[in-house]
């Protein structure tokens, strides 16, 4: 038996929504599995994007060997740009996984200097002590994988996010040999997701979509407006072949459905007829029924491509009366306002608006393993540690429950959080203390700038450029704005000139006059724009980067 | 025929969810259906609730002959006080909800000037020219009416909120048979809750919660915890039988949960057997097993009993390891990240949490009637016009789609919002114009003080007392202030003394330093902490009471 400890430590996503990201080290070796991002919550206004902490890993710098990912999203890969702008080590996924990291990677200019590894699922590598074996699994995104790290005390398996389905768009199988394999031969531990512990039962595979699909293309007379993550390359396919069958022109809107399937295309998941791709502005050149739209902006992102086309704002993409819009995804907890806001708004043209309700058959599936499934891979791999991750307390604690009492299948139930040292050797695995973990707020500007640099406003940093607070007071009804816009400031002085609070104040003041009064009525959208304006107009005139927290008063 | 016009014009409501407000006119008699609240969204941060603008019956004040109520829930009472203290006209009501307006009226000082009526179901009034008929309906409250009102042209029904519960606990049953006699004779107008239209099928009966009780009491072996809406005067019945039939006292903690338990016990729909309630100060005499706590915030409200409870910030309800806690209740859109957030907490207290997660039995049921049962009112009814009410536009849409469907049904269906006038005469019905509406936000003061008067802040008013925004910087993982707190303010001078500001920070200092880490780690709690404890002591030195708005920053 080899002495010393195997050590893992997670650095986010366990007791959180999001930002995954755990260490694994065996003396002087670390790998880092993903490296994602959270979205803040409400209470964080003017903050974009949170990230975690690394003291731990920039403490032991020389250790780090490499970052592995298991899948494209942003919860696990979002804050490579934040991790490899403070240590440039090499980069391991799968070919999708890569080309999305690589898009990221280019628009913060850190890709010339990035070391990227490819993965193949079912092929080795080594890094360091540790020998890898990236299993496929099937998720929401395709291309993903588990991870079975072989250490020097036994196998660990992190299953990465998945769903077992048995009927993936792309014929890629859920690769369930491989995990028999592996709880044949014994493994020390399972690291397992734990988003849909709540749910019994089996999550549908991403086919059950197709019949609610091909209800709608059926019943739609008019434009036929489709909605879904970006990174959902299985809806997207669904949806582009269902246009092509028919007969339906599809115009993409929106940065990243334009990005997500370009990548899609050029690794072969996506094989589009010739011609039937139009730019958006032919969407006005073909007969309304001729025509399919697929639409960023599902979770009512107040820049988004569909909640600009719900207030007809939108330059191509017009929604009008007996139009569809079709909203493919989840509602995810904490955007419930702003998505039935916009679908209010598209009620409001006229539109039939399809979106999660409850009915059958579904509109959206989940991309994440409810109870039999997680059971299932459980039984598989018969770990003697079991490690719920990925999840909010309450998740990881029912997933624990759950598989402790699974008896026969598991040996012993852990619960650690982000933070913790789970250590295993020759005697057995332990909690032995806390590495500081955290939240790092970034601010990475107006959404709607194309290409931004990332902007690492670590909020410790709040003195060097202050709080800027633009107060607008708005008649809810009427929508009209009843006072000159206030704007208060702590900690940012613009060189003294009242001239400048003037101009600020100006500023928003034109914001608000070429918003429309669905907007303002709107309280994210309208906030989003004057953030937006504000700031571009203070960055260009100070140099400075203030937070600003738009505040809305309804009289 | 008569020659006159009937109008329809809904204050509040349609087209946003609560604030339930009707006027119902001929010629020089008007009468207003309901007088709702609605809970604010969470842009309005520093508002405590909102109420109907009543311009419209306030320039036809000597026409307003009456509010008549439909049922006790905050939706379509809570606006009482702010209405009755502009115009004080009778309010009619059954014997509960009158119950409740007594005490509502009476905190605010406005009980001895009101003038209440009560309605008894099935028993006829006359107020004016109106002759309203209450029709005895089931909901998740008791005593609920629904309202025919026989008009110069006709008779018009307003369902109120209702569902079809064919096995009421209180075994008063959905009067069927008076719908079904007015749709043989003839309807004018229906108009009928949208708030499920989207759900299919029928909702269940408040009995199907019994079973789901029935388990977690048996397998309870500690100390049990059950929340719920304290208007829920159903499952408060249902949890003190079985708490007497499983042999554990019952405490009731929180003082909404009291109120509407002793007005319940007045009224004759609960029948407590002697000693079964001890008061909260006795929990810690009995053995865990013997004990049964009602208690009140289900939706995470910072300051409820159950939150504070959560972070073992409560006095009597302490929650150990292994108690069970049961929240039978909805989760509120809005509210998910503010519940979960406590039940985290819960979790981290060892505790057996029991919340709605689409398991069977349900541990709570709605009580709004789902599209089967909206269809067989309409059914019933056959009325020559449909209106929905009570809903967001999007509901109102689908319930008129749902019911222009219903051919021989339905005349034909008409869509309105808050602040149009619809008219009826000989000829037909039509929009007629639009009326003054809006929103009026009222601050009521921190909602931990028992008794206080309702304090009208209007933000019109805003310019009078200002604004002031303690700024505050917490690391959210160890739960330390980073800095010490800042306070900006605007339109508010305090006098033009320093050392009163020097003061107000160390009012928020003083907060933060008397709470725990996890107080601290919620910023719902803290900020309603650190907003109580500055705005009573800016009033106490300044009568004045400017808008309080906290801003976490996390660091």
């Amino acid at each position: 038996m080899p002495t010393g400890k195997l050590q893992v430590v997670p650095l986010g996503g366990l007791g959180e929504f999001g930002m995954n990201c755990m260490a694994v080290r065996w003396g002087d070796d670390i790998i880092v599995i993903d490296a994602g991002l959270m979205f803040p919550e409400s209470e964080l206004l003017g903050v974009d994007i949170v990230v975690p902490d690394i003291t731990y890993l920039l403490e032991n710098r020389s250790k780090v060997r490499a970052i592995v990912l298991t899948h494209g999203h942003e919860d696990h890969i979002g804050g490579l740009p934040w991790i490899l702008s403070e240590l440039n080590v090499p980069v391991w996924g799968t070919e999708f996984t890569l080309a999305y990291v690589e898009n990221k990677l280019e628009e913060h200019g850190l890709l010339d200097n990035a070391i990227l590894e490819e993965i193949v699922p079912g092929e080795r590598f080594q890094i360091g002590t540790f020998t890898i074996d990236p299993i496929q699994v099937t998720h929401s995104l395709v291309d993903c994988v588990a991870l079975a790290v072989h250490t020097p005390v036994g196998v660990i398996i992190h299953t990465g996010d998945f769903k077992v389905d048995p009927t993936p768009t792309d014929n890629r199988l859920f690769d369930l040999h491989t995990f028999a394999e592996y709880g044949k031969q014994g493994v020390l531990a399972l690291f397992q997701d734990s988003t849909n512990v709540e749910r019994p039962g089996y999550t549908p595979s991403e086919r059950a979509v197709r019949r609610k699909f091909d209800d709608v293309f059926r019943a739609t007379k008019r434009r036929l407006f489709i909605s879904c993550f970006s990174s959902s390359i299985h809806r997207i396919k669904l949806a582009i072949d269902m246009a092509f069958e028919y007969n339906r022109k599809v115009a993409l809107v929106g940065r990243s459905m334009n990005e997500s399937t370009e990548i899609a295309q050029d690794l072969g998941y996506l094989d589009i007829p010739e011609g039937l791709l139009i730019h958006p502005g032919q969407i006005k050149d073909f007969p309304p029924e001729r025509v399919c739209v697929m639409i960023s902006g599902t979770q009512g992102e107040p820049m988004s491509g569909l909640s600009r086309a719900a207030v007809d704002q939108h330059k191509h993409a017009k929604i009008e009366r007996d139009d569809t819009v079709v909203l493919s995804s989840r509602i995810i907890p904490g955007n419930e306002k702003a998505i039935y806001r916009m679908i209010d708004h598209l009620f409001r043209r006229e539109a039939h608006v399809i979106y999660e309700d409850g009915s059958s058959p579904p509109v959206h599936v989940s991309g994440h393993a409810s109870q039999e499934e997680l059971k299932l891979i459980i039984n598989l791999v018969k770990p003697r540690y079991f490690i719920p991750v990925h999840g909010e307390y309450r998740q990881l604690r029912r997933h624990g429950e759950m598989a402790a009492a699974m008896h026969g299948a598991v040996g012993s139930v852990i619960q650690i959080e982000s933070g913790d040292v789970l250590e295993f050797d020759e005697l057995g695995a332990r909690k032995a203390g806390k590495v500081t973990v955290g939240r790092i707020c970034i601010d990475s500007g107006s959404r709607t700038d194309v290409v931004e640099d990332l902007i690492i406003k670590d909020r410790r940093h709040l003195s060097e450029d202050g709080i800027v607070l633009p107060i607008i007071a708005i008649n809810k009804l009427t929508g009209q704005v009843e006072s000159a816009p206030e704007i208060v400031t702590r900690g940012f002085a613009a060189g003294g000139e009242n001239g400048f609070m003037q101009e600020a104040r100006g500023v928003v003041m034109k914001t608000l006059d070429e918003s429309t009064q669905e907007e303002k009525g709107d309280y994210g959208v309208i906030k989003e724009k004057i953030r937006a304006d504000l700031k571009r107009y203070i960055v260009k005139n100070t140099q400075r980067r203030p937070l600003i927290m738009p505040v809305i008063l309804e009289v």
